[in-house]
């Protein structure tokens, strides 16, 4: 089944790295892929736009069926190929509420990553200020905050909702992509450790982005934080 | 069961309307809830906090089970109450990614028009520019176009995704609040048609923000897209 599926992507992007963990929790390896350069803008290029109508990674087909945005793609391999490989949504209704509600919310945290890390990317330069960046900053602080208390709130060493979830599909990369950019450990000690639970994970690390492993961090503009 | 659900809501903001459509949708009328007021910022009161740790709108608990970000609440309710009212997602693969994908980019819609119809809110006065007014509406009208070429390709008088759905749901209260702001019917002609579609189905009447009934048009910031 694998075989019918297609996914072009971009090393390091959220989006991506959820799509691909999924593939690799559903026991899917083997599906043609193909990593493109966001530097260099091939996301733009006919071969995503084909897929892809809006230009962004992931772009994703499973035969003739295309499913781009990464928690729509994520949804629908997981109730296509429920049997195989992990349980990513859990039955009970109050893990399945929260499963739900971490995986809708960690959006918000990656629009606040985003902001921050990218404001020189995403905002021209007649058009930013300090103030703006000290706001998203501080945006992106008490979201850190919101997802630390989440996890003084699970039991001890666990994941978002109880087992292994989507949730936690959705979220890590974000979490990894902040201790990437120099989020302290010290500051967020539950972050660190949900962190430290998870990048060993099978499907995590043989999906981990490639050019991350020569180089395992990136610019530390979110170290004070 | 609907007894034991509350619902805290803001009038005319889709994430809420998103959920009471779902609630009509699913035979869940008889739920409590309480309308709140954005300008006088209720939403950051304790009684929404105790929710809502975000101090955002739509706040809805079902008995112990919290679940407040809009798209987690529609999927929470339509699993718990599968059986029950109007199945929102459908059996069939195709259509059941067609659902998903366009359930998720319904909020590139929500953020394209927020950025637009709220940018004096949402943007502090010495940080606003033209330049910026300008790209957010060039956005919004390339999404606006995305979503009329969507509907140009599904079947004539159909929803998103087949059947009503949940992209529907997600999608329409974007939809009723881009024609409200003065979104020409003569330049986006599918769109208006699927307005039309949607705007009578009895969940979605029963539901029509109240203080959009006695001032049907909002001004009319949306008129030369």
């Amino acid at each position: 089944m694998a075989k019918s599926m297609t996914l072009l992507w971009g090393a390091g992007s959220p989006p991506c790295w959820r799509v691909m963990i999924t593939l690799e929790e559903k026991n899917l390896q083997g599906y043609k892929h193909k990593l493109l350069s966001f530097e260099k803008g091939e996301q733009k290029t006919k071969q995503v736009l084909e897929i892809n109508p809006r230009g962004q990674l992931p772009a994703f087909r499973h035969g003739d069926i295309i499913v781009n945005e990464s928690i729509a793609a994520c949804l629908y391999l997981e109730n296509q190929f429920r049997s195989q490989g992990s349980k990513l949504v859990p039955d009970g209704p109050a893990e399945r509420a929260v499963m739900y509600q971490r995986m809708m919310e960690a959006l918000a945290l990656t629009d606040a990553l985003n902001s921050v890390v990218y404001y020189d990317w995403l905002v021209p330069e007649e058009e930013r200020h300090d103030s703006a960046v000290r706001r998203n900053k501080d945006n992106l602080t008490t979201e850190l905050q919101l997802w630390e208390s989440y996890l003084q709130n699970v039991a001890a060493g666990s994941y978002l909702a109880g087992a292994f979830s989507l949730a936690d599909v959705v979220a890590f990369p974000n979490v990894a992509y902040a201790f990437r950019f120099g989020l302290s450990v010290e500051q967020y000690p539950k972050l660190a450790k949900y962190y430290r639970l998870l990048k060993d994970r099978a499907s995590i690390k043989s999906s981990w982005p490639p050019h991350w492993l020569p180089s395992p961090r990136g610019y530390d503009v979110l170290k004070d934080l």
